[in-house]
Formats: C-alpha cells, structure tokens, sequence
C-alpha cells in the first residue's frame, strides 16, 4: 500500500476500542480547549465580517455557529468556527510541526454535528482520526514546508478535516483516498498572512475544504490516487525534502494528540515563562503591587529582539511586552485575553509595574526559562527562576488549569451558568448522545434553554 | 510601487476605453468560446455529481448555471461553471504559460451577473481585467510553477477571478490588494489530479475563491499586502524561480488576449495537425471513405509515444490516438465533442479508417506539422503537408469557426434555435444592457422563454 492507501485505510477501518485510553483523554482536553478558544474569539472583528459577507451566500440554516447567534449551512459553519477558534492564537500547538493541530478538524466537526445528530463517541473517534491525519502529514513534510513559508496549519489541516467528516460520512478507503486528493488539490496558506485577518481564515478555510473534499468523495467525485507521494503529490510540489515513511510508522500506536501543548496565556510564547513565574511570585507571596519598586529579569536573548516594547500603544503589543508580561503576572495573576486589550494597555497599575521593570538578556537563560527579582519597598527581595515554562510538554496544563482557560474566554459570549454547563458537557463528551446538543447550548441567545433541556 | 500593489491599482483604476479595440474584440472571441465549452460539458458526470452533493448547500438560488437548469447561489456557481467549462479541457489555452485562462475568470463573471445586474462593457472589461492579472501571475512564476506541479490554470487563475470580481464590486486599490492577499493564500491544485474528475474542479474552486476574495476585501477584510512579491508570498513559495517584472512590464499596452489559442479540436494537442489535414483533403476531394485503402502518416515522433492506440476501448483513447484523428478527419471533417464518444469509436467506418491508417515517425516533422498520404482505390494518391496546424497562434480560428465550435456542443444542452439566439448575444455581449439575460438564455428548460423575451 501507498502511504495514501494505508493512512486512508487507517481512518476508514479504524476501531474506536483501538484508540488508547489516554489518547481519548487528551482528545477532549483538546476539545475543550478548542471550544474555550471559539467563543473566546466569537467576538473579534474578523469574525464578524465574514459572517457578515457570506451570510447572504449560506445555503439552509441547519448549522448553529460556536457562540454566536447566527446558523448557517454546515461548510460556511466550518469555516466561521476555524476562524474565531484561530484568530486570537490561542489555540493549540504541536511543537513537532508547528502545527495548530484542532481548529482546522474540530471546525468541521462540530459543524457537522450541528446539522447531523452524531454521537460523542464517534465525534471524539473522528477526532483522533483527523488529529492524527494532519500531523502525519504535516511531520512528513515539516520543517522545508513550513520553511519554505507554508501555513502548516492549514495546509496540512485540510487532509484532517477531510480525513475527520470523511470518518463520520463512512467514506470506503477508496472513497478516503480521493478525499485525500480533493484535499491535496486545495491545500493552501502562505505565512505571508500573518498579521492580518487572512490568517485566521486559513484554518477555517482548511475545515470547509476538508469538509467539502469528504462530501464529494463519498458521491464517487474521482481525485487522483496518489495525493501524498505522487510525483506532483503534495509532497513533492510543496516540500524539498520530505519523509513518507512519517506517515505510516507507527500508526494505529502512536498519537501525536501526546504531544500537544496548549498555551497558558494568549500571547507570544517568549513572554510565557515571565508571566508563569511573576503569577507563581504573587501566589506565592501576595505583594500589593504599589509595594514594588523594581522588578529585573534576566531573559534568553531573543526575549529582547521580539518582546522589547515597554511604552504600548495598541493592545496588539502587549501581546509582545516582556514588560508588560511581568506586570500582569504580579498584578493580576494571569494572561488571559482580558490581560492583552485596550483596557489592560491603560490600567495605571500595569502601566506603573511596566515602567519600574527591566529586562537584561543572558546566554544561559533559555527561551522556556527566566530569572525574577521583584524588590519591594520593605527592602525584600523575591526571587524566582523558572526552570520550565507552564505549558511547556513538560509542564502541561492540569484539567483545572484548562477549565480555568475556557471560562476565561467563555464568559465573554456566554453567562457564567451556561459556561459550567458548558463545560460539564465538554467533560463527558464522548458519552453525549448528540454532539449537536453542546453546540446549541454555546448559542448566546438561545445557550441557556438549549443547555437546560439537553 | 510594490507589483501587487501595481497590478491592483491598474485592476481597480483602470478605464474601459484604454482597452484597445482589438483586445475587447479578443475579449469576446474568448467568451464564446468560454460558453460553448460550458455547454458541451454541461451533461457531464463530474458536473452532474458536484451539483448533487452541493445542492443542499446552495445559498439563496439567484445565478443560473450555464446549460442547466439548476440555479445556485452565486459562489457555487461559480465553481460548479468552472466544473462544466473545463471538464472536455476544450478551453482556450496560453502557449506562454499553459493556463487555460478562461473558465476561472469567465465561471467567477458568468456566475456573479447571473445573480446581480451587469451591463455588457462592464462584463468585457472586468473579464479583460481579470484574464490578463491571471496570465501576468501566471507568467511570473512560469515555468518553475508549472514544472514543481502546481496546476498553474487555478493557482492564477484565483488572482484573475477576484480581479474581475473584485473591479465589479468597485474595490478600491488597497481593498483589491488584500483580495490578491486572499487569492494568495488560496492558491491551490495540483496536476497530480490530472486524469481525475478533481481536475475540472480546481478552475472551478479558483473562480469561487476569487469570486469569495473579492466579497470580503470589499467589506475590509484585511490581507498581508504584499500577495506576490513577499518572503512568504505566492511567488517565493510556489516557483523555485519566478521574474514579478512580468507582472508590470507593459501593463495597460501589452495584453496576454492577443496570444490566446483555441482548440479547434476536442482532443490531444499532437493530433492536431492530422485532423486538420485531414478536414483539408476531404473538404478538397470528398473522396468516399469506402474508396481509401490506405493512409499513410508522418509524424513528429513524440505523437507517437503519446497516441499510439489503435484498438480503442474506451471512448478516452479516442482523444490520444493518431488512427482515429485521420479517421475523423477523413469521414467526417471535424473533431467535436462527438467524434470522440463510444459511438464514434464503434462506428463501422471510422473503425475501419483507423485500421487502414499507419504512422511513421519523422524527427523531420515538428509536433505542430504532418505530412498525409491518402491512397484510394482508383490508384489515386492524395498527398497534403501541414506546416502549420490550425488553432496554432499563426492559424487562429475564425469568428465562423468559434461559432461553429460553439454551435457543435451547445447543440448537446440546447435546441438549434437556441442555440442561434445565444450566438446572437455574445456576438453583442459588450451591448447587452444585463449579461444575465445571456446567461438565463442558456438554461435548457426555460432558455427558449428568457431568451425569446431578451
């Protein structure tokens, strides 16, 4: 078999007994963390105007969009929910690939349960199956794809969704193979975006790609056979160097969703360390912030060329303050997406405990790492060093800590009831007799009863 | 001025009377032959199978497909036109960089004046506007693109549609930018799909993701700006080597419509030359196809590495065999869409026509050339060499042979009458007060009506 073959058999022949207990796990700390990441974007002005563009385009409303009012058809759905789940950055990274693995699958996903009833098992085996999908693809082609300035999460992405609803539509393996294909003939995304709305539609765009690829693959619409490995595959068109072999090794026994990090705090993740341990310092010792006087940290040196902005004037950098980084840690505790607006950017408490901190850049120190000394105004002097960043595979975020995450954002769509509930559905997933049902209860408008009759 | 920046302000700005008359008259050559590609593929497989599966996800029903009786939103059809328009690859073609540069512009226009009113200057202009934007992307990243894989017809091709589309919605230069942002990061196809139904979509995905660019760069959308000349943009990315002086040399003098072919036959290019001579000798000598007991080719010998098939199977090897070109060219003095069906390979007399013929190779004898010897059974020889093929840049087809092109497949979607009718239209589509109507003529089950009413 191709490697086309065998992962396309893989997805369309899999068992859901024959997913590991521990892969289902962090398949729904994955989920939740997804979900926290879309309707902590359901807000964000990309979002809203692409709802407002293509609203006039939707086919029949069958498919509630993730914390927002609106319903569309369930491939628009797709593509709305990729973009509010990626537009913050909030979302999920693998550090192998670089690949913001979730929101291109679970995307489609929950845009399919909204309009077909589907069940938590099956949503969570189609999950897996789609995770896995993109990351292979993806490691078979990182790092010369994304080197070369590829979108790795939507490139690749696309092959997830694909591989995700295709699962769920019960597509043969030859059926999988030419979604694959349809797939392969629509991958896309340049790094070109970055920094503009485009981004986030990429990830979405790869959800309704991947979507439409299962939809017409199931109806017999013929693609070519060797998507990955032909000689004008994607492989070879998209990467100089790429290795096959990472599609197959292994698979059915490892799962890449064990490698998976989600992000603390919604910012660059250079600062990530500073916040860890400036948070654990006021844990620890609960200094009143006006009792501070100095704060100096000593920072892996690339800190300072990507995080030098002391004086803000938009919230965007804020995002890349190491500053401010430090203040919002003992001020507040946390970076959730609060941490990082306008009115974060002009609270004299943060801006105070911005201007009293500097920064000093050290060779020893390593980019997950940092040294902190607040001196206070009694004279003491707190220390902290961070060894490994919270977040890091190492230190992961604890079920708590990931709930913590989701009502952080969830609260900006949802009232705080819904958001518990909300979350306890999250947490039995895979025993939901109607994934749809947990869509619907993210509906601001309509969350409340929806929730309450599920 | 940056090239992207440059080819949006020329796309946004420009005016129709700086068009010169001869391009304008290309322009509608183009669009001709553009329809009746549409209408002979309008009862294919691939189409028929598309607009099922989509059907349920049309939005409002507003733009009539071309030769059908289905109506979708607008996006869908622009795709599902681009389907149609591609799938006999019967299209027009640029010698210069092998796009097929009609169905991903024409299937985005055709689709959004189906829907919304257009006058006929504005339909030329954004049609010549957006064939020229694709071709000039086209030319800067040629042959490298094309040569690594990239089906460079829908990686264009999405620049061209979200230019026409783009200067109908009136973008203004910076918003016609980011629609190139966002074609950019759509670009898409592989020729690994070549031979697969997955083929005709990618024109057809082009022209609704142009068509999409479009609609969210005019509601501001925002887009890396620098689409094709950037570190990460589609040029660096998708072509090893690439020349953006391609991009603005000459624009607004130079125009790619000038160098534009039209297959006078449905078929392999390297038959070409042999179905035409043919033609030449029975239109000369109407010799009985009874009376010929032997023909005798030579050839470029790559004709013979590619169409060799002799005993045909399927009605596909009719496409690439050099018997069955003089066999049609002989009997029957064409080469449609119907000298290349399962009726015509199991026609007694092309049959035996193609098994009297041979074939020499001749390194002599270019790709573009053949030199035919007929022998009857009178002793007579007939003997013709083609220098020059016809739909070759030097020998374009007249205005009565597009008509009579267009005529031989719109007759499989429309009655005769209507057929005429619909001639009448584009002949005079710069003169129709609401393209539309042309478009709702073409409509099998009321194309009589609307068109009668018009």
């Amino acid at each position: 078999m191709t490697p086309t073959e065998a992962l396309a058999s893989w997805v369309a022949d899999s068992d859901y007994d024959a997913i590991p207990t521990d892969v289902r796990r962090e398949a729904k700390r994955a989920l939740l963390n997804y979900l926290g990441c879309a309707l902590g974007g359901s807000i964000e002005p990309a979002l809203d105007t692409a709802v407002r563009v293509l609203a006039p385009y939707s086919g029949p409303k069958t498919a509630q969009l993730l914390g927002r009012a609106e319903v569309f058809d369930p491939l628009h759905a797709a593509l709305l929910n990729g973009i509010g789940s990626h537009v913050h950055e909030y979302d999920d990274t693998l550090p192998k690939n670089y690949i913001h693995p979730s929101p291109p699958v679970a995307s489609a996903l929950f845009a399919y349960a909204a309009a077909n009833p589907v069940d938590g098992r099956r949503f969570v085996e189609a999950f897996v199956l789609g995770f896995e999908t993109e990351s292979r693809v993806g490691n078979a082609v990182y790092p010369a794809h994304y080197d070369a300035g590829w979108h790795i999460t939507s490139t690749a992405g696309v092959f997830g969704a694909a591989a995700a609803v295709g699962r769920l539509l019960g597509l043969t393996s030859r059926q999988m193979v030419w979604a694959f294909g349809l797939a392969a003939t629509q991958a896309a995304g340049i790094r070109e975006m970055f920094g503009s709305m485009a981004k986030s539609f990429q990830p979405g765009r790869a959800a309704q790609n991947g979507y439409t690829s299962a939809l017409l693959a199931q109806a017999d619409f013929t693609a070519g056979e060797r998507a990955l490995e032909g000689p004008r595959g994607f492989a070879a068109v998209t990467a100089q160097r790429y290795d096959l072999d990472k599609i197959t090794d292994g698979l059915g026994e490892e799962f890449d969703l064990r490698v998976n990090a989600y992000k603390p705090y919604a910012c660059g993740l250079v600062v990530h360390p500073t916040i860890d341990g400036c948070s654990r310092i006021r844990e620890r010792h609960r200094p009143a912030p006006e009792s501070i006087e100095a704060v100096r940290l000593r920072v892996a040196p690339l800190v300072l060329d990507l995080c030098n902005h002391k004086t803000l004037n938009r919230a965007l950098q804020s995002k890349y303050s190491i500053y401010h980084a430090a203040a919002i840690g003992l001020a507040r505790g946390k970076g959730g997406l609060r941490e990082f607006t306008d009115e974060a950017v002009r609270d004299p408490v943060l801006a105070r405990l911005r201007s009293l901190t500097t920064a000093t850049p050290d060779p020893a120190v390593t980019e997950d790492q940092v040294h902190i000394e607040v001196q206070l105004s009694s004279g003491e002097v707190l220390e902290l060093f961070v060894e490994e960043s919270l977040g890091n595979l190492r230190r992961p975020l604890s079920d708590e800590q990931l709930e913590e995450k989701f009502r952080d954002q969830a609260v900006l769509a949802l009232p705080a009831d819904v958001v518990e509930r909300v979350i306890d559905q999250c947490r039995r997933i895979d025993e939901l007799d109607d994934v749809g049902e947990l869509v619907r209860a993210t509906a601001p408008s309509t969350g409340g009863a929806a929730a309450g009759a599920a």
